[in-house]
């Protein structure tokens, strides 16, 4: 494995890698570092899926809004660099800021609808510096197939609807969240919790859980009555402090009506929570297939 | 010569040619049609500088606004398939609306302060569909290089500013404005003229000129006499509605304040006009360089 920080030497050595061999293909694990087992899995189906697994570490300035931790955001580079290797990266791409953004950028990409709710609408701009940011490595590294984390939803929904769109060439990989043993999705952030609110943040995934037994077995039926249980289970946990409950078609990410049925939907459903604890904001998922549908993440 | 229609077919030829021999680079000239001497201009400059030539012709929708000409621009495609292959294509690219917005995009790429001015103030939403529909083009085509005509002078600041921020691994090549023996540039709008119109637009190129020499003697030395030089010259024609005539630098396109001296800016300039004659918007311009400097464009 090998480590590199400039966009030429990264283009250098991936074409080094190609011509070593016939017809190899290129994958792309874009991440912000601090990699947990998430990374790991994602890392891992590319290595699966493709020839040359490249793993970039940028903590993207430009997604974060001006009240947010951009500066306090966890970063270990050495101990990032090793999990990456034993993973299976080919190459870690770790640019500075400089290097992303010699000069204060111009071009936005933006993506509407799909990023009208959920984080989009907590988090403005934050989405516009997520896809100009994934393009940016899209056209530095010009992977086949790209793997993204299914924690976070609507980033995959986003990304798929600008790859559509602007006709990248590049194979959109979701793949499953991981979690802890006892449930709390892995995030980079879980390092802010303190040890109350990480026991208390486990009522994110135990809610979505429970709310996914009580569809299935007629409790609750509507997007009114899932929404109405997460938000009612996620407040037994004082602590914390809820930014958003929704149930919306994935993965165009329009919510449901109150009143329609949950699991009579013809495509996917996403139940999706922000919720806060003291300072820290996580987010957590439960993605519904219809009946029938081949599960394809 | 081929003429393809699909963008999995236009992928697959331009793989049949780079395999037919090794290393072969790919020039795009992305055009709308109706071919004049200035795209053929553009085609024999790629043929020069790359080994596959793929010419695209799209009337873009999402570049018109709702009061201009999307409906009635002019169309000919078995003339443009003919000056094509004259020129040196290698591939006609003619996609449907439908084939490169199977549903309305989601997606917009947006530059900003390089719009800001000139036709982007005119024609508000313009160039969001130009580079989005450039950059569409690029992900389809994945060219080495691309030329662009510098009659659009904005347009190609524009893409040169897209492509340096988003990393997009093309090489811009800014070709000159090729004009009639009379000095009109060439336009596919030319064709709407009445020869009244034809016969007093002329005023735009012959103004510009007569700027420019006005300049180098020194006649008149700031942008602001340089401005009303232009203007005064243009009312000469009655039928002349003037849009705008700009100084700016170049490729930044920031106006430069009255005062300034043109010719001694450490940078390019250009003085810009767009004029309309009936219901044809003209475009024309003049770039100054500064002493010295090796001429790029």
């Amino acid at each position: 494995m090998k480590a590199v920080r400039t966009i030429a030497e990264l283009r250098n050595e991936i074409q080094n890698l190609k011509s070593s061999n016939e017809k190899k293909t290129v994958g792309l694990v874009p991440t912000m570092g601090y990699l947990h087992e998430g990374h790991a899995s994602l890392i891992r189906a590319a290595k699966e899926k493709t020839d040359i697994v490249v793993v970039s570490i940028f903590v993207n300035p430009i997604q974060f809004g001006p009240a947010e931790d951009f500066e306090t955001y966890p970063r270990d580079e050495q101990r990032d660099l090793a999990a990456a290797e034993k993973a299976g990266a080919d190459l870690v791409f770790l640019p500075s800021v400089e290097t992303m953004y010699p000069k204060a950028t111009k071009t936005k990409i933006a993506v509407s609808e799909v990023t009208s709710g959920l984080c989009g609408a907590s988090r403005p701009g934050h989405f516009d510096g997520v896809t100009t940011v994934v393009a940016k490595l899209f056209n530095i590294v010009q992977p086949d197939a790209a793997f993204f984390g299914m924690k976070d939803a609507q980033q995959v929904a986003v990304i798929q609807q600008m790859v559509y769109d602007l006709n990248f060439n590049v194979n959109i990989v979701p793949c499953p969240i991981i979690r802890e043993e006892d449930g709390l999705a892995l995030s980079s952030r879980n390092v802010y919790l303190s040890p109350e609110e990480r026991k208390q943040a486990l009522v994110l995934s135990r809610s979505l859980r429970e709310a996914k037994e009580a569809l299935e077995n007629g409790q609750i039926r509507t997007a009114g009555e899932a929404k109405a249980f997460l938000t009612a289970k996620i407040m037994e946990s004082p602590l914390a402090d809820i930014d958003y409950v929704e149930v919306a078609a994935f993965p165009a990410l329009t919510p449901l009506a109150e009143g329609e049925n949950v699991l009579e939907q013809n495509g996917a459903v996403l139940m999706a929570l922000a919720v806060k604890f003291g300072r820290t904001r996580l987010i957590d998922n439960s993605l519904l297939h219809p009946k029938g549908e081949l599960r394809h993440v």
